[in-house]
């Protein structure tokens, strides 16, 4: 661009700082590739067939209103659907409780918009979901970090965070983004009885919840939080502000997503997704309908959890198999991450730069802490679900000789050596 | 919700006023109305069949790609499809100057998230499209109104305005929302000297272009301002971001649109939206992508503008027939609106309720000014696309006893009677 545009624009917008991220994912598209990298459902657990019977039922018996304008809020009979599948899981919510959106991320960003004033604090996980510091930053978030263990957030350490006078309290329960732990039963009455005693709303985000694949389910913040709400007040849901997502049960391309909050708020959050974008797409809504409905979800998500399962297990094998013993990683009971911990002292940069070189790909920890990025420099997530068993197995082969390379007294073989 | 709750998330979040309009657009859902309030396509013309057989492919062809996870800045294909598309409208856009969006009203979005601190100004024209009003607002945007006639904005009256240091200026030069009036070329000329001589970026927002029944393409801003720049810079767009969508021309309800802007301002907004949403639907756009190809899009633009071509023509005869002749209104060129100006001192809230007793609905004028919005008290926004054409003759025959029953010295018959 000539100087004088770009100074013109320069002057007249925002800072942005270019998303590492970003850049990082594009390096992981080259082709031999074997990606850890990004959180990818599977392509091969696609309910293309369904897709297919739904778009057509759709086209040849509701096009007019598919294709149509429809209301912010959501397609009715979809948001529905939506509060009965969650009152298996104990939530219970009415169609006024629940606000679809354009992916969980736009969920995300509607709360970033409607909370978050330039300098207000959020209370967040450390290591915590980097889309969610992506849209709350937009909005001059700043955030006070809590550390977890393999249990969760340590509640223990909460109490002086709650006292920041937070805006709001961002937290993933079950198989956590990216450390893929689960927040244990006793801290989750804890959290959701201290957040309430200072008056701090928690957003529970929940991408993940349906997806477990040993031990029991454990309830939700927002199911727990009802046992503080006042009796007899008809209304089912209080001090938590709950988001799921299609993208890991149905496919991530629909863009579909949802809130589950209070009526005041979800009318409020309306407004402000009027003003973002009008209404998530209806025909992709009418066809998620289509899909979803009379048990197909159910019987899918149990598909979802078999071919997960395997791969998060052959994962963990692998790791078991390659990786040097001063390296630990968590066992997810569920979701798509699991969390490698290297010895202190690595620079996580040239061991990244190295597994490239390897063809096999992963996000370092930094990009996942709110505060100091520092503690991340010994982690690396590494997603299960995209590559398919034979796959994670070499690609885990190759990010163990990629460490390995760089552990100081270890003496590694070079990859010709290790192929003969 | 109990009373603490609502304290607690009235003390936390933004205070945002309810839309006049949402609530309004509600009571034209009513059976029996005749709506000219929305801005809704006619379902008549969605080109149902070409969708089925779009699904079908996609489905069966590239199910793994278009149910996936997609880029921020959209299905490349798409995004090439666009650019030779605005070309034979001499618009010389690239793949990396277009970025898709959900709908225009995103893009709307990502703008004001770009350019808008709390306090900006934007320079719009009087009256403006509301959407553009409710997503700046969020961002803290105040005002410069610049009058506008039949020949759309005044160019005249423009230079004070553009000296008061505005972020930018949001024009809709093409059979705008609500006039219904297209901005001269003349006009045209000047603004993009003027806004280039004050170093203020224009943003032209053209959802209706295509849709011209009558006269000459007139070139757009984009086009204009390519004079401007400096030649051999191999740049093609400068001081203009363009704005369209497939919602006037294809389908509302798939939320497709996109922004035609300079690679650098393409890559600050695809930042933001990566925060706002990730990215829009893949599985839409490689739908739209199938519909829209080998011609298909050009020879279905041609039917709607018949179509609407019809609509329009008999709203205009009807008004001619049944209002009374102190009230006029805009013949638009193009697009789905037209603008109806009713003598000075009338009462427009209780012509709006007596014209909902007809079961006739139509958008009051005051919700299109971003400054005075008495100046809106004269004028409703008659919309033409939606309604049949006996059905549109109807509601302005009901719409005109409204006003009549209204207008002062004037002896309306009743209803009763009429039907005599």
């Amino acid at each position: 661009m000539s100087t004088a545009w770009t100074a013109r624009y320069a002057a007249r917008t925002k800072g942005i700082t270019s998303s590492a991220i970003r850049d990082l994912l594009k390096v992981t598209q080259r082709p031999g590739m074997i990606s850890f990298a990004g959180g990818l459902p599977a392509p091969d657990v696609f309910p293309v067939q369904r897709f297919e019977e739904a778009c057509h039922k759709v086209l040849t018996q509701q096009a007019s209103l598919a294709l149509q304008y429809g209301a912010t809020e959501g397609y009715e009979p979809l948001r529905e659907l939506i509060a009965s599948n969650m009152a298996r899981y104990g939530i219970k919510a009415n169609v006024e409780n629940v606000l679809m959106t354009s992916g969980s991320q736009q969920a995300l960003d509607l709360i970033g918009k409607l909370f978050i004033n330039a300098g207000d604090r959020v209370l967040v996980e450390a290591p915590t979901y980097l889309g969610a510091l992506q849209a709350f930053n937009v909005y001059g978030a700043e955030y006070e970090s809590v550390p977890s263990d393999d249990n969760g957030l340590r509640t223990d350490l909460l109490e002086e965070p709650l006292r920041s006078g937070a805006k709001f309290m961002y937290v993933l329960p079950n198989f956590q983004n990216p450390a893929g732990t689960t927040l244990s039963e006793g801290r989750r009455h804890e959290l959701v009885l201290l957040a309430d005693r200072y008056g701090i709303p928690i957003v529970e985000d929940d991408p993940y919840g349906q997806l477990r694949y040993e031990g029991e389910h454990l309830p939700s913040l927002v199911v727990l939080d009802r046992e503080n709400l006042p009796r007899d007040n008809g209304y089912s849901i209080g001090n938590v502000i709950y988001l799921s997502t299609f993208s890991k049960t149905l496919a991530p391309g629909l863009r579909l997503g949802w809130i589950v909050a209070p009526p005041e708020v979800i009318t409020k959050l309306a407004q402000l997704k009027q003003g973002a974008d009008l209404h998530t797409s209806t025909f992709v809504q009418f066809v998620a309908y289509e899909v979803a409905r009379d048990g197909f979800l159910d019987k899918h998500v149990k598909l979802i959890r078999q071919v997960y399962r395997e791969r998060r297990d052959v994962m963990l094998e692998a790791l078991k198999e390659f990786f040097p013993a001063e390296v630990t990683w968590t066992r997810p009971q569920g979701g798509l991450f699991l969390w490698v911990t290297l010895p202190a002292g690595l620079d996580m940069q040239a061991i990244f730069n190295s597994a490239i070189e390897q063809n096999v790909a992963f996000v370092p920890g930094d990009s996942f802490y709110a505060n100091n990025k520092q503690e991340g420099s010994r982690h690396m997530r590494l997603n299960f679900s995209n590559a398919a068993p034979d796959q994670i197995r070499e690609g885990i082969r190759r990010l163990a000789a990629a460490v390995k390379s760089h552990l100081p007294g270890v003496h590694v073989q070079s990859e010709l050596t290790l192929k003969l």
